[in-house]
């Protein structure tokens, strides 16, 4: 027994955070409160204010604050390809990669025994999109998983016999990896490699 | 360009925390608004009432929402010794050893080419605390680093020739260490072979 009650609530709160221990939020709640108070309230209002108002963007289901966010609105994107990705970290590495078509984010993958279906994944919107926005090429970026692999079939399925071209990353990812977590130059050549999918 | 201006200042904000680069701060904004708005939302107002109200004991000048923290008024620990330490996050570290006397932070260390001298660092409030209160000893647990020498040797210098036993944890402690990052058991040996100090 160290700490008040509103110190224990700040570390436990602090927990919520992804790799942040019992020792790291200790450090962190200390921190915050003996040498940087500026910087904590600074971080309380970013929390709230993106809580508050940072929802999904209505085209690609990236995170914003705008309905439609400011890379569906920028007109110098190229239309004909169009990027499927599982989660709006995704958008940030393919990013790096130079590629500059459109995007949209699935927001989980397909997974039976977790009761998710097509519609939990958002694949109805994207087929949607596909028919309205006449894209040349899709390009499957699912994680090279088990469930990435028959999420991007399923949609790949969806797609046959319309004519736009439905690609994967190339391999060169480890398998079982995460899109995010693999280095720009290993991503960059992947996307570059990528393949007609074949079903 | 592919985060909205909320979820950018977001992530900077979260770098304020210790030990959070720019990749952790990016998986962190997106775990809160995308997994997690409910403890995100905790954590939101764990900082803001932490830093309303999160002030420091009157006493032992710990973090505290009370003017008295709860260690200050437990009337089951040890009135005859008292633990200088020079942090708030050190109390819980010494606490572990099994100590149950009083404490004092000091809140830093003297620092004359920083301008930190005795008043900065609280020492007038902790020698009129130990005149007040009768200790049989005091334990200086400042770090073995020279600045947490300097300290502890100018807090014995003033303690001297009036009869209280002054104390400095046994050597055991990596030089230039800190109190707060070693092991429970090198800190328990080095309280339990504490020596008095020698001028
Ligand atoms: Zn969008
Ligand atoms: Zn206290």
């Amino acid at each position: 027994m160290a700490f008040s009650p509103l110190m224990r609530e700040l570390m436990d709160a602090l927990r919520v955070l992804p790799g942040v221990g019992q020792k790291s939020a200790q450090r962190m709640a200390l921190h915050l409160l003996e040498r940087n108070r500026v910087g904590g309230q600074r971080m309380a209002q970013a929390i709230q204010s993106a809580l508050d108002r940072v929802g999904h963007c209505q085209r690609c289901r990236a995170l914003s604050e705008d309905e439609i966010c400011a890379l569906c609105l920028d007109e110098r994107r190229d239309n004909s390809q169009l990027c499927v990705v599982q989660g709006p970290q995704d958008i940030f590495a393919i990013e790096q990669t130079g590629y500059r078509g459109r995007y949209f984010v699935l927001r989980g993958l397909l997974s039976p025994l977790d009761g998710l279906g097509p519609e939990s994944i958002g694949i109805p919107q994207l087929l949607q999109r596909i028919a309205d926005e006449g894209f040349a090429e899709v390009i499957l970026a699912t994680n090279p998983t088990v469930e990435g692999e028959a999420t991007a079939h399923y949609i790949a399925q969806s797609l046959q016999d319309n004519g736009i071209l439905v690609s994967r990353l190339a391999h060169g990812m480890p398998l079982g990896g995460e899109l995010d977590t693999v280095d720009g130059g290993t991503l960059t050549h992947a996307l570059a490699g990528r393949k007609a999918m074949e079903l």
